[in-house]
């Protein structure tokens, strides 16, 4: 079943104003969770209401926060996201960088005391469409990754974002978590009766598993690398470079501490870290988009491995989703339809979906 | 051989001084290959007078440059390194961020017409010694990194440093490039007889191959993730922006149009760029120290996957090889040592080591 974009927007905000949020911020975290769902990034997109449904028993989130600026200055902010969904104080976050950039040509700004905030890609991609070099972090309270020589994880998929504007071609948009591959993928395996590849996942102890189950069973991610001779290190360091900006910065809380430092709290306190860059800080107004056309179209020009595979520019696949997603609809599967109708039917919101 | 770490400090200068740089700048030079050479960076250490030598003798390195500050604003500049090596304008930029940093909570500097400045981190460093986070990214003249799907080298191995300062411990300190291993790794199996890990290099049609002579041939290193189905896109993506970061907003010239577009040029303008973060622009002082040294300690005592091998933090290997080398002396082999001795006789620089 196909859904027009607009149609799953309405619902997603339904659902959203009957668990108590304002109207205002209903739309706000639709408008995230559709820039997922109309770029086939369908794991960041309505199916989170899943996820926050069960956060949401878990009395983990406020839905009427107050979220505050709690430290001000012309290039730098921090916000205090009064345990909100992230949607809503991640675009707060993102516009006011945003904004200061505009004024001082450079401007970060950092959230703590948040929650999940959707696709990373979403607050990059706003600073792109401003004219702005954008970057996005966030911390994950659900341990994934994997330290190096390690056997317990210590980190979340902990993504890295950023855009960048050019002007014949749309924005250069890289969205990716440090770890070499999302658990959806386990799933997907297992769902297929597949073995999963030698270095996406690790067993209880450590060791890497090619079985799809026992690496759900563990969830235990590598790092980006997958294998230490392949480069894991780099991606455990990037993970924790991640951690390091969004919780240490920011003052939320490290998620592998979080239960023995907070075992009595039922809030996460993530953080999330904003870096907006104008790009007219450092060159003539239209060099830098030109310059990164041209490197956009060298890269789309590059000799290819398999003559029938062209190389992809970081954000291409999302794009032609868009194209097919906005004119045709999001698929949603039915497992998705029945979820989200019991998720409607539990909270009593209006029910769009035919 | 080993030598004591001031010894060879100060043959570098004499070659770099023989060069025609001032005092001052072989110094600051020598310093930056000091970095290397104590923490068992040997790639990034004195072994590059032998590149630096080769890019003198092509006319390519300004020994004596007007290094320059072409844009200014309370947190960001631009500066042009007028053809120098890149560690003294590289230097100075960070050292401009730091200053910037200091009254304004952040700051960014990007650095164009450079050359190759040695490694990454030792700029991160800079930063994290001065209390802020650092971060600090290159453009490298010469391509290697090879696009998912593509069959040519697009990007140069694309560094990224990250360093943070903690309390208790030392910084964490990142160093890596954005290819899955360096070329130095595939001339080890070469001289061993051994076959290189598939994942880490291409042949020349862009395929994956294990034979070390191969892959030095083609000189085409993957992406960090290896295989696109170990997530080589991700590194690809993060070449990409480092690429972004030094060549497009810098205003330097990316490396794989290069030659097509300034073919009578003998400079390589390749650029950097420099970010400062102070902590205190988001903690009270001190916090984000001891947060950092509670995730440091976290990392320390994860369970391990291989009883004797314990987990590391980024920094670790380097701080180890620094305590070695700061009372044993930096190895230098004997084929370097005669390398070495040829350059400084050649430019009739004092001979100091023995």
């Amino acid at each position: 079943m196909r859904v027009a974009a607009s149609q799953l927007s309405r619902q997603v905000e339904e659902i959203l104003r009957a668990w108590g949020m304002s109207a205002e911020h209903a739309r706000i975290t639709a408008a995230r969770l559709h820039h997922a769902d109309i770029r086939g990034i369908d794991s960041h997109g309505v199916a989170l209401l899943t996820l926050y449904s069960q956060l949401r028993a878990e009395g983990r989130i406020n839905f009427q926060p107050a979220v505050r600026v709690l430290r001000d200055s012309p290039v730098t902010a921090l916000i205090d996201a009064d345990h909100a969904l992230g949607q809503v104080p991640s675009t707060q976050a993102m516009q006011l960088a945003i904004d200061k950039c505009g004024q001082s040509g450079l401007a970060a700004v950092a959230v703590r005391n948040s929650n999940h905030f959707g696709a990373a890609g979403a607050y990059a991609l706003m600073a792109a469409e401003a004219g702005l070099v954008g970057l996005a972090f966030t911390s994950v309270w659900n341990l994934s990754i994997v330290p190096t020589f390690g056997a317990d994880p210590m980190f979340g998929t902990n993504p890295i974002a950023f855009a960048a504007p050019g002007k014949r071609h749309r924005v250069f948009h890289l969205d990716m978590a440090t770890s070499t591959v999302a658990i959806g993928k386990l799933r997907l395996a297992e769902l297929h009766g597949r073995p999963i590849e030698p270095g996406w996942a690790l067993d209880a102890a450590g060791q890497v598993t090619t079985d799809p189950g026992i690496a759900l069973e563990s969830r235990r991610l590598t790092p980006l690398g997958g294998t230490r001779q392949l480069g894991s290190h780099k991606g455990y360091g990037l993970a924790a470079m991640v951690e390091i900006l969004c919780t240490m910065l920011a003052g939320a809380w490290y998620a592998a501490t979080r239960e023995a430092r907070h075992p009595d709290e039922q809030h996460v306190n993530i953080g999330h870290f904003f870096l907006a860059i104008d790009p007219k800080s450092f060159r003539a107004a239209g060099e830098f988009e030109q310059d990164l056309d041209d490197m956009i179209d060298a890269l789309h020009g590059c000799r290819r491995a398999d003559p029938g595979q062209p190389v992809l520019v970081a954000g291409d696949p999302e794009a032609q989703a868009m194209e097919e997603r906005g004119s045709l609809g999001i698929p949603v599967p039915e497992a998705l339809l029945a979820q989200l109708r019991s998720i409607a039917a539990e909270c009593r919101a209006a029910w769009q979906l035919g």
